[in-house]
């Protein structure tokens, strides 16, 4: 892997996080932080969605904020791979157009998921997802294309989902071209057992095509569910810094798993993820500067490393 | 295993959690928090320590809660084991005198720790350990004897601990007499894949002897940690409702892992608990009755179960 890391780390706060917050960050605020996610050394950095602006104004100018990064800080920096999150043809020729390193798209294994958040069933989606494709190949042939699949361990609606569904998907997601297909706790309901058996059964049918697990906080299960994922051979995580968009005191909160404490977590178990973990938790004050009084998430921060933690964790720019 | 319970949870919020928070609960409403455990169905409560009153003020009048417990609320409850701490021979007079079910000694695996908290060296307490075992089995041999190994996956002072050096002293305070012989993460320090290897090590030396596992959530990895000792065999887990007695927002925060989001997890494993997770959610009231203002943590009290989720909490009454 890239860089002598063991594992990818890939921030998803500046899309997933911000959009589940009510305020829009300052745009200076925003490059900044991500600048300083940047300079922690992380592998990839979800950088937002290229969507509409009324339906997201939290996602507004991620086609700016892309040229900004890549001629003012980008040259400063030890430069992650950058992702944009495109959920339809409109969004991925603005995300091509915009430079992005890789696309991801949202695929929802719940019907009423799709239509909900996306407008359309599970089925339009692959083929929308097999246009995009297309384009990308069309286009700019080395931009990565992703799938993730909302609501692959369950859905807020229609409660749990067959793990032969999501298997399926996954395999017709991939017939549609796509590089890796990733699956997405949404609801925040997967367990590590579940976790386990399905990652597993991933592997089983797509082999090297597994992408991120995508975990969000919502039970308190989160990095059992990283602890499992990694069991199953998953080696590429999604988690937001300070768990950015969840609110343990609020009904229905979702929030990512945390960056800082995954980074932990992994380190400790011995796999190396290129991240300077100093650094990372510095990177909370910037977001608090774009997002003032925005509740932030998380225990390392506030601990430290143990005494004579022995893994000594690595800078990406070292 | 008792009640067709799979797995134990150890409530200790009643000992650990409250000798962690500086202001002293009410007595009734002390009280009145234990017997709303009680009524959840937990397996086993740490009823609090008999350490002196000058010492430790929030754990003044254990015996009497203990006396007042058995002939006004006992009678109306499924009964849990009742355990009570005891650091010493006269603590462990009161613990007799009381009646409680079983008796826990802490043994420090780090000198700095045993001497600071306890003002003795390891041998030491180990001897003392073997006293106390004594005096249980001329007075009442039907009380059983645990001991929690602390520090065992590092020490703040010291930092890492010989794995050798913990299977030795849990041989020793075997040999010492007590029944079994649990494992305290009294440093929140330790990670998964250290924690699922000390008790296999354990297992292999001590076999059905091992005892609880006891991790605190300093750094998030609370119930990854719960996962990787599930691995291992462990069949025990404390607890503290509500976390009592950590907060993540103050350096040093050392709360246990949270009871509610512990249960959810087992039973989302498969394991039954015999816990009604609805009245361990309640119980978080009478705390806060007791501990106005006191900060509860945890997820599943406020995100709830998962839509259909599947395995059916059991409530110990039913």
């Amino acid at each position: 892997m890239a860089n002598g890391r063991d594992v990818i780390v890939s921030e998803v706060g500046p899309r997933d996080g911000l959009q589940s917050v009510a305020r829009v960050m300052n745009y200076d605020a925003r490059l900044d932080w991500i600048a300083a996610l940047a300079e922690a050394g992380l592998a990839e950095i979800e950088i937002g969605s290229f969507v509409s602006p009324t339906h997201l104004p939290q996602m507004a100018d991620t086609d700016r904020l892309l040229e900004d990064w890549r001629t003012s800080v980008a040259l400063n920096t030890a430069i992650p791979e950058i992702i944009g999150l495109v959920a339809n043809l409109r969004g991925a020729e603005r995300a091509i157009a915009a430079g992005v390193d890789k696309i991801t798209i949202p695929v929802s294994i719940s019907e009423t998921h799709s239509r909900t958040n996306l407008g359309k069933s599970t089925d339009e989606m692959i083929a929308e997802t097999k246009r995009i494709v297309q384009l990308v190949r069309d286009r700019t042939p080395a931009i990565g294309v992703e799938a993730g699949l909302s609501t692959a361990f369950g859905c807020v609606v229609e409660g749990a989902m067959d793990p032969g569904r999501v298997v399926d998907i996954a395999e017709r997601v991939i017939r549609a071209g796509v590089t890796s297909v990733g699956l997405s706790d949404t609801a925040g309901s997967g367990t590590p057992t579940q976790v386990r058996k399905l990652f597993r059964q991933m592997y089983n049918s797509l082999g090297s095509n597994v992408g991120a697990a995508h975990f969000h906080n919502t039970r308190g299960q989160g990095l059992a569910n990283v602890l499992a994922a990694l069991d199953a051979g998953v080696r590429t995580f999604d988690s937001s810094l300070a768990g950015l968009g969840g609110c343990p005191y609020a009904p229905g909160a979702t929030g990512n798993i945390v960056t800082e404490d995954l980074v932990f977590l992994l380190e400790a178990e011995g796999l190396a993820t290129g991240i300077d973990l100093d650094r990372l938790v510095a990177a909370r004050s910037q977001l608090l500067r774009g997002l003032p009084g925005e509740p932030l998430y998380g225990y390392i921060a506030d601990a430290g490393l143990p005494t004579g933690f022995s893994r000594s964790l690595r800078s990406a720019s070292a």
